[in-house]
């Protein structure tokens, strides 16, 4: 399989509702430094997996949409912990949605796979990953 | 899938046994940066895969156990090379009894898939990974 | 010269004051991946600049007492911009305190510069550094 | 499973032939940092999943054939695009032939998969990962 | 004296001249990350040594005029290798250039130190640095 | 100034002597990362601060007489505590000694500035900096 990786980050505030958060359950925030990965089993025409420069624009534009923000306060997340795995499976499944209109080119909807992983510090990330097709 | 990854580090002493092993044959050390990855389909109730204080808790005791030792006087790695890849089977299998034991919290137990890497320096890393229920 | 310099991060929230910000201006976060680097001309007499250790422990509880905050809500940051190179200072001055208070150890007293470098994504960071006597 | 991966990097200069390159369609280059992953399900005798020296020396020979050229003059490459991806392929193949050929030890004919990942900035990056057979 | 520091990249071919750089004679490539780093004594009034947003612009703006090219080819590094401490400096001249033109913002000329570091591979860099007023 | 940096490691045990060191006073081993910057005000005739690959080449000669070695038998470190801020001196030493007797090239003696970095682990490093005639 041939993959191709993009890497970009998002800046926001939020809190977590649950005990096991300890003093998360504050608000503070996060950077999270993002790299989604596309996989495709054979390349396009033109020899890529994906153009680089779509990939890293739509990746930008769906974390234009959460940046400088306080997830708290996003409607699409009420009622939800916005922790790195969530926020993983957010991005995860806007950008299927990307590829599935075609924004990241006709030939990028031969991408059989997604993975999307958050870097919140240097010691911790969380990811989520899927076929495009079940997503 | 979604997965959680967290750091931590150990600073061992050992030597190895065996020709292809060269110089380092003679007793010399090395810092292993590790991480632990853990994988599971679903959230738990709280929205994570495991509670990140727990899983870095649970890995640096587990690293304490071998930190600032001399490998080659460890009695359970007697007439073992301690290779890189060997150790990562070490912390591999020391973090999944410490799941079955509900050291990483009730949820934890859902995880099924665990990657353990080891970077012994900036050019060479080993890992070793597998599914929960099999090792 | 010689320095050490340890590691750790913390995860704030903050708004910043001033069209200069843009979308900043809105309540958001960061985590910050801190570096504190001590310097001296002599070592001590074990060898070192500062133990690496007790500069650790230092580092985190001064992180600690941000740490999983809104900052606009702490009273001694009120009516100034939280920016990456003030909340440097801020570090900075504190570190400062902490070895004339003895807390880095005796022989910590003669470090003569620090530098703290706040990395807030894998593209942008601040820093405030500075000889310990002037602050 | 276990694995091992090694780094190494290259530098060359190519132009893309295809709209949808852009700028890129100039002459111009990549420093290219290359992982090298080799993954089996035991370990040898030795308690390895193949020498990191040898993996190295092997890894750097075949980079070496790349190194310090321009891929568009490369009669092996005639008509292709060297995009990060299609390389990662090139550099995957010759490592699979190369275990054949046993240039990495007699044991590392147990290797099962190799993965490939070419660095072509601190934002992008490209892989090709098979079994060793099938190739 | 506080800092900031702003991170891009930049991808040329270049070829050099002098029996000293051996097969790098030849025509061949890099990719540049570039960090750009900004210090002064005072913050201003907004609380920063730079605007990142405006920083970053006008970085990425001058590695734009080099990016995609055969640096063989450009008028104004006729007769010089262009090797990566010479680019650092080119860097360095065209930020100071840009800060007394007011690019980077009004407040900006109290900057009084630049120094950018171009990193060739995960092995080697180089960098120039210099007061403002003195280039 | 200009400046080139270039990287390699070494694989070492050691233990250290004095209570402040805790478990660090049992055999234990580190892996350093190590970064040697050498700095002067211009470039010499090929546009360079010193040959990368004549750099490389010492730096690794220089690491290979202490790697894969117990640096408590080393006749020339006995009675130290070989931490790593004094092996960033020991390194220092050595490269300034090679610098004089030529080893880096004639045009390296004009190298003014050294600065050495060993990276013991992601969270912790040690350094030592001097000007070339002073050591």
């Amino acid at each position: 399989m041939y993959s191709v990786t993009v890497r970009d980050h998002v800046m926001i505030a939020h809190s977590f509702r649950g005990e096991v958060f300890g003093p998360a359950q504050r608000l503070h925030g996060a950077t999270y430094v993002v790299d989604a990965e596309f996989r495709r089993r054979d390349l396009d025409a033109d020899g890529v997996v994906v153009d680089i420069g779509r990939a890293t624009d739509v990746l930008r534009r769906i974390l234009a949409d959460l940046n400088f923000r306080n997830l708290d306060d996003v409607p699409a997340f009420a009622g939800c912990n916005t922790t790195t795995e969530f926020l993983a499976r957010v991005v995860f499944d806007r950008l299927v949605a990307a590829i599935g209109r075609g924004e990241l080119g006709p030939g990028a909807r031969a991408i059989e796979h997604v993975r999307v992983t958050l870097h919140e510090s240097h010691v911790a990330s969380a990811s989520f990953d899927g076929p495009v097709a079940s997503s």
